[in-house]
C-alpha cells in the first residue's frame, strides 16, 4: 500500500486527480505575459512568480521561466525527476511555514486564470494504435479486408499538422472542403464538411530524443517521454474520403488539433502501468526492435478515457454532458515505446515538444468507441443521445469534452486535464 | 528587352545565374555564429556585418539580423520588396565608392563560407503537382486505374516530416525500416533499406500567410511565398510500400529531406511566368477556389529541374556527375497558387518558414523523370549511367544533386542553389 502524500496547499488532498502525486505543468496568461506553472488542486502555482522568490533550483530556473516548456523539456529524465523532487518538497505538508507563505503568494485559482498551449509544437504524429478502431473503421470501407497486413507488424502512423494544434477551449471553426461527386461524371463540391467528427486520443509528449540518424532501443525509449496529455484529433469525414488516395489524409485533419492544457509528467503515472494487452494466439510476435520483456511487462497505461457532448439545446435545459463513448488506454495493440522505436527506426529525429498520438482509442467493445464514424457506421446509423437528440456528425454550436482518469485499488487517482472545444460555424 | 542591371560586384554580371537580378537568401557559419547572407555571384554577402556598418534598413535590421529568416518572413511581401530595392541599390554599378568600400568587407569568397539551413522549418507539405509522375507511379502499382479520380479536381498533398529537413551537402545516411514479407504468412524484415531513392522537387518557401481558420483567396495566395528552393524528398521505396496502407508515406520518407542553401525570391521569378500548362479536353475546369484567370495567364513556372549522379567509381575517374533525369516545372498540372489556396482551404494555418513542395516533378516524355522509381520501373529496369555503371537504386556513396535553371530569350538567367545529398552507409 503506498503512502499517500500530502500537501499543505488547501483543497489539494481533496482535489480527486490534481493532488501531490501529480502536478501537472501548463502555461497561464497574466497580465499579457505568458508563465509556465503547475497545477495543484485548483490553483496554477506560477513558476516564475517562484523563481522571483528564489524558490526554483537553480539548474532549471531559466529554462522554466520561458513561455513554453521545450527548453525544459530539452534537458531530459534526470533535469525533470530533480525538479519533481524539488517541487514535491516545497508543496508537502512538512515544507516550512515561511517556504509556504512565500509559495502562497504565486498560487492562481483556476478560475482567474487564461490557459494557453504550453508547447511549441515542431511535430506532430498520429498513430492507429487500436486495433479495435482499425478493424471496425475497416469494417466499413474494406469488408473484405478490414485489417491490412502490415497492421500487426507495423505501428501504422503518418505526419499530422503541427500549426493547428490548439489549446483545449479554442473553437473549431467548421471547415470547407471538398467533397465527393454524387454520381461518377460529376464535379465535386465545395462547401463546409457535413460529416464533422472528434476523435479521443492520449498523446506522449516527446523530452530530449535523438539525434538525426540515430535510432532508439525500445529499452531506453521511454526517456523520451516527458509526459502525456490528451488530444482531439477533429477530423472532417468527407473530406478525409475524398481526398486520402493515395497518400493519407490531409485536409480532412488539418484544421484543428486540440490538447488539454495540462501536461500530466509520465513519472506520475508509474503506478498505472499494466502489461501490454493479451494478443490473440495467432498474433505475429513483434519484431525485435518493437520487443522488450520490460515493455511486455508494464509497457501500457492503465488509464480510462472517455468523450462527452453538449449541444445547445442540452446547455439549454441545464443537462450535464452526455456520454459518447469510453475506453481504456490498455486496450491498445501497440505501446508508448514501441511507437517512439518505430518513429525513431529509420533515424528520423524527435524534438522536445514534439505529439506523438495513440489515434482514436477504442476498445474490444462496440460502446468502446472513440469517434461518431465508428458508433454511427459512418453517419448511417445515428446516435441518440441522452436526450433523445440525434447526431449522425456534430453539429454546429455542440461542444465534444474528452477526459481521462487514472484509478487503481487505494491509489490517489489521477485526473488528466479536460480537452474541450466548440464547433463554430464555419 | 529587359535592361540588364549591372553590379560593381568583381564576377557578378558573368557568375551566369547569381547576378543583380537574383540575390538569394541564405545563411552561413563564421566563427561558430550563424549569419543571413544574400549571394551576389561567388560571395555572400554577410547582412549582419551590413547592419554594423549601418547599411540594412532600419525597417528589418533586428530581423536579418538571426541566425534564420523566419522572422524577416513574418514582415510580409511589401518589407521583402523594399529590402530587395534597398540591395539592389547597394550593389548596383551607381552605388557611391565609399558604400562600395564598406560593403566589399561584409563579401564572404563562398570557398570559405559553410552554409547552414536558413530556415526553422514548421511545417513541410508534400504535394503530388506533376501528373506525368502520377500516371507513371500509378501505372506501376494500380495498373487498372494509374491516376485516381480525385487527382483532378484536388492537389493532392500529404504532411512530411519537418524536423528531418537539412541543408544540402548533409550526408543522408541509409535509414532501416521494415520490408514487406518475401511470401505471405512470413514475417517482415527489418534491415537498411534496399530501394533508395531521390526525388526531384521545387518547394515553395512560405512567409507571411494566413490566421489559423481563414481561407486564402487564390487571387492573394501568391502574396504568401516567400521565395523558392530546390528540395531531394529523399524516399526508401521497399519501407514505404509495406507500410503506406491506409495512413501514408510515413518512415520511407522522415529519415531525410535536403534543401538548397539558397532561397531565390519570388520576385526574381517574375520574368519566369508562364500560363498554366494545357490540359486534355476531358479535364475539368477546377472549382471556383482553385480558379483565377491570373493564374491560368501566368499562374505557373518555367524553370528546368534536373537531377545528377555521381558514384564512388566516377569520381575516382574524374568523371562529370551523370545525368539522371531533367523536366521543366511549367508541366506540373497545379501552380503554386493552387497549392496555397488548396491548402488554406479548410482554414489550416500556414506559417513563416513552412515548405510547400511540389512533388516529384516530371515531364511528358519517359526520360523526363524525377525519380528512379519511374525510371527504374520500381527497380524492374536497372539505368544504365554514363560510365556504363547500372542502378536500380541508389548505394552507398552516390551523390546525387538536384539543378536548376531559369532561361528565357535575352534574359539573365538564374540558377537556383544546387541541392546535393551523399548517400552514407545504414
Amino acid at each position: 500500500m503506498t503512502t499517500v502524500a500530502q500537501s499543505w496547499v488547501e483543497g489539494a488532498n481533496e482535489s480527486h486527480g490534481f493532488g501531490l502525486n501529480h502536478l501537472p505543468f501548463g502555461a497561464l496568461e497574466h497580465k499579457g505575459a505568458v508563465r509556465l506553472c503547475v497545477r495543484i488542486g485548483g490553483l496554477a502555482l506560477d513558476l516564475q512568480q517562484l523563481a522571483t522568490q528564489r524558490l526554483l533550483p537553480d539548474f532549471c530556473d531559466a529554462e522554466l521561466c520561458a513561455p513554453t516548456l521545450n527548453r525544459f523539456l530539452a534537458m531530459g529524465p534526470v533535469v525533470w525527476a530533480e525538479f519533481r523532487e524539488h517541487l514535491t518538497a516545497l508543496l508537502h505538508v512538512s515544507a516550512k511555514s515561511n517556504v509556504q507563505k512565500k509559495i502562497r503568494e504565486a498560487l492562481v485559482p483556476l478560475d482567474k486564470a487564461t490557459l494557453r498551449l504550453p508547447l511549441e509544437v515542431g511535430g506532430y504524429t498520429d498513430f492507429y494504435a487500436s486495433l479495435h478502431h482499425a478493424r471496425r473503421v475497416g469494417e466499413l470501407f474494406r469488408p473484405d479486408q478490414p485489417l491490412l497486413p502490415n497492421y500487426k507488424h507495423i505501428p501504422i502512423a503518418y505526419n499530422g499538422r503541427a500549426s493547428s494544434v490548439v489549446v483545449s477551449g479554442t473553437p473549431v471553426r467548421r471547415p470547407w472542403g471538398q467533397r465527393k461527386p454524387a454520381h461518377e461524371g460529376e464535379p465535386p463540391t465545395f462547401a463546409p464538411t457535413a460529416a464533422l467528427d472528434y476523435e479521443l486520443e492520449l498523446a506522449l509528449v516527446i523530452g530530449r530524443a535523438n539525434a538525426l540518424g540515430e535510432r532508439i532501443a525500445i529499452e531506453q525509449a521511454e526517456e523520451a517521454i516527458f509526459g502525456v496529455t490528451l488530444l482531439n484529433d477533429w477530423s472532417a469525414r468527407d473530406v478525409q474520403a475524398w481526398e486520402y488516395q493515395p497518400l493519407g489524409p490531409f485536409l480532412g485533419k488539418s484544421f484543428a488539433t486540440s490538447i488539454s492544457p495540462w501536461i500530466t509528467p509520465w513519472a506520475a503515472l508509474d503506478p498505472f502501468r499494466v502489461p501490454v494487452a493479451a494478443r490473440e494466439t495467432s498474433d505475429p510476435r513483434p519484431l525485435d526492435y518493437l520487443w522488450s520483456d520490460k515493455n511486455q511487462q508494464r509497457g501500457a497505461l492503465d488509464i480510462n478515457v472517455s468523450a462527452s457532448l453538449s449541444t445547445e439545446r442540452s446547455r439549454a435545459a441545464t443537462l450535464p454532458p452526455m456520454p459518447l463513448g469510453a475506453a481504456n488506454t490498455r486496450d491498445l495493440y501497440w505501446t508508448p515505446a514501441q511507437m517512439i522505436a518505430h518513429h525513431a527506426s529509420n533515424g528520423c529525429n524527435l524534438r522536445p515538444g514534439d505529439l506523438l498520438a495513440t489515434g482514436t482509442i477504442s476498445g474490444p467493445q462496440r460502446e468502446q468507441a472513440g469517434c461518431l464514424l465508428e458508433v454511427t457506421r459512418n453517419g448511417q446509423q445515428p446516435l441518440t443521445l441522452a436526450n433523445d437528440e440525434q447526431r449522425a456528425w456534430l453539429m454546429d454550436g455542440d461542444e465534444v469534452t474528452l477526459s481521462a482518469r487514472c484509478e487503481r485499488d487505494a491509489l490517489p487517482s489521477i485526473v488528466l486535464g479536460d480537452c474541450t472545444g466548440y464547433i463554430a460555424p464555419a
